[in-house]
């Protein structure tokens, strides 16, 4: 076997998981990570959890320390920056505190990931150092900065319904604080689910949690003691402000590409390194994994941001075996499989959302249904929503909000990756037992509702 | 729409799921129930759970009552007996408290089920009443007489360690009694799992249940205050007898056919009435489903019987489509999709069992993972199996022991559904959040373990 060098460019979930795969691949392979932070692979999405005290403390939250990567005879270059890429001559120059040095490479796999987007607001800066008490929530230290400031705080503003700013919201009030979570378009969790479903989450939040839908923050300006921000309603334009201890940024990302452009790799529209089923970018040798790449959906095959931990793990698998001369392919697109929790509310969901732009006629299946059958006390509502092809029943898209969604969704990520129609799903054999789940559980109830309005709409043609 | 007269033999969830959706497909159709006992539809499986005290009475396990049916206009006739059938002239005979009548019927709905199956034991008549102190647990009327004498009873001897054996050692426990569990087989749950994970969940019984495996029940006797059970090792001959205060017989059923005979519908290898993909028995205008029925195995193909009541409720529902006018068919056999749970330990499994019949050469995948990132609090162990054609990487069955056990499997009855592989489903994106599940489930990790197998055999080939 061949023994490459292999450097790595960032130790988020795709870069570390690239440089373990390229190990298990290539015992002789030299790997050598560098990672800007001082920490070596951790879980960002475990943050909202070190906040709500669930997670004892930021340190359980590193998965992979930089002695864990050295057994394994991987380099780990922490606190490094990786300033400029020779490609022709396969060196790439690094920088540790001020120290520049030299790294010959064969093979390149850039995992540079993201920063955070910071909207436009009066009194903070789009790009430059956050002003006091504002934040970010996107690594150990932005979390241990809100954690130091919650200590003292009673109210906190979060910017932007997605995951994180909710994951937060609910951390918050585990600790009695009360939250304003402003989001600048009408409904939540917009990246996640369709409206119908965001808005039945929201309805069943804590009366600790005020959502502002619909508005944009203006401004943020210091008082004595914390903050005021500024909202401007967007359907009324009405104005108005409300005091806060804090505020935080949860307003999604920005891929880190410039290192990947100054080597000519193709950038796509989403503004993402394109990747393809093995994450290899445009350029010969060069590999691109996690957020700062894009790929193809699935069921679209229109092109897609990679921003969900699992999919980085997945690329990294991809890149890190065959950067080490092993073969492993990605499936040809991405699921986009996600799920995430808060005050006792699961959600999950599978496929592209639903826009006017999906190039087919669809159909959908909803229905609210039981965890466990009727007499069996402690059932808990499940809604569960699946879309499909019109013409085909091809299963395209499923969501869940309720008890255990994000299993049930796995079972239509099988189902979609597998080409599986609502005909077939319908009668699907799902396990059943009184006290775990009904006879007919809600992952085939959505495909009956589904299939009838085809066979309906069939019929009326 | 035409205005069939259905007849339906037997109110079990198979014949009242066939009623249900006779009616839902023409509203016109006659549909009368012949049912023998006291009961209309209720769920035979939460039995246990009542003796468990979980639910809290036998009330509530009816799911669909006379009345409900009457307003549906479905006339079901309780303690009624049906003696005969003239197919030529399409009439059934029934008594009810020994008054014969006459019924005319288009169709017909065979849902006889079966009854159990009482070994060969000195002292306990194979074919006749039940000595006193002696019970199955298969009827609401066995319930109500085991929750009688438990009441009274600090031992209980539980012959068969299948799902209903267990969930009644389990219930049992819950009231504070101690539980022998005499198996005849090696192994527990050898209807359910391969033997690996059945002693997997044997060694997490509490110290109230002694499993006594490979012994047989030769001979129970009343004594004075109870009943004497004498076993005999099946490995060593070695006899042997405990007390107890009551026996219950859970070691299967015998499935009710004679009707069927009766009237020339083919009987197949499992002695289950063999019905096709529509729940048609071999004679025109004669459906059967549940329990005494037998179909094929959707991937060996062979016969089996069906003794589950997902797949009751599935043939009822095929059956009173077609039997009222519509168009329902089944897949093209049943995946045997299965849970339980005992002792805070869930078990689930779905496709056949693994005997050295299976045409083909099997690669099986096994994992024990957690439920959650190992960075996150109160993740518990999971442990999944996965077996697949070596050839083809076609995944064949899977099984699952411990967290959420159930909703996994059901992941891999929808990719045996639609002939997913290994390959393809090591790669599925599961969801993943922290409070959730881990970025690589053991879903995916069962089918890495199987995949590196398979690709390992044909490196060697």
């Amino acid at each position: 076997m061949e023994e490459p060098h292999i450097a790595i460019i960032g130790c988020g979930a795709g870069g570390g998981t690239a440089a373990q795969f390229a190990r298990k691949t290539n015992r002789k392979a030299t790997i050598t990570i560098f990672e800007q932070s001082p920490y070596a692979q951790y879980s960002r999405c475990g943050l909202p959890y070190v906040i709500a005290g669930k997670i004892p403390s930021v340190d359980h939250l590193i998965e992979f320390s930089q002695d864990w990567f050295a057994k394994e005879h991987i380099t780990v270059h922490l606190q490094t920056t990786v300033e400029s890429i020779d490609l022709p001559a396969k060196t790439l120059t690094a920088v540790h505190k001020g120290t520049r040095t030299q790294h010959p490479f064969d093979r390149l796999i850039l995992a540079t990931g993201s920063r955070p987007q910071i909207p436009p607001i009066q009194g903070i800066p789009t790009d430059g150092p956050l002003p006091a008490r504002v934040f970010c929530l996107r690594s150990i230290d932005d979390a241990l900065k809100i954690q130091d400031t919650m200590r003292q705080a009673k109210r906190a503003c979060i910017v932007g319904a997605g995951f994180i700013g909710l994951e937060l919201s609910e951390a918050l009030t585990e600790k009695g604080l009360t939250v304003t979570v402003v989001e600048a378009l009408p409904h939540i969790l917009t990246n996640s689910l369709d409206t119908d479903l965001g808005d039945q989450v929201a309805a069943a939040f804590p009366k600790a949690v005020t959502i502002l839908p619909n508005h944009f923050v203006t401004k943020v300006s210091p008082t004595s003691k914390g903050l005021t921000v500024f909202t401007k309603d967007r359907a009324t334009n009405q104005e108005s402000s409300f005091d806060t201890d804090f505020v935080v940024l949860a307003t999604g990302t920005r891929l880190e590409v410039h290192l990947a452009k100054s080597l000519g790799c193709t950038i796509g529209a989403t503004g993402g390194i394109v990747v393809d089923s093995h994450a290899r970018t445009s350029v010969p040798d060069v590999y691109a994994v996690g957020d700062c790449t894009e790929y193809k959906d699935f069921v679209t095959e229109k092109p897609v941001s990679i921003g969900l931990g699992n999919l980085a793990v997945r690329q990294g698998i991809t890149a890190g075996t065959n950067a080490a001369g092993g073969e492993y392919e990605m499936h040809r697109g991405v699921l986009l499989s996600r799920t995430s929790t808060f005050f006792d509310i699961q959600i999950a969901a599978v496929g592209p959302l639903f826009t006017p732009e999906y190039p087919r006629p669809l159909i959908f299946g909803k229905i609210t249904g039981s965890s466990l059958p009727s007499y069996f006390p402690g059932g808990t509502p499940i809604t569960l929503k699946v879309a499909a092809e019109e013409e085909s029943g091809r299963i395209v898209a499923a969501q869940a909000v309720g008890s255990n969604a994000s299993q049930r969704i796995n079972v239509y990520a099988a189902a979609i990756l597998r080409g599986a129609t609502v005909d077939e799903l319908q009668k699907l054999e799902t396990t059943y037992a009184p006290p775990i789940a009904p006879t007919l559980d809600v992952i085939t109830l959505a495909c009956d509702v589904a299939q009838l309005k085809r066979l309906r709409k069939k019929r009326e043609r």
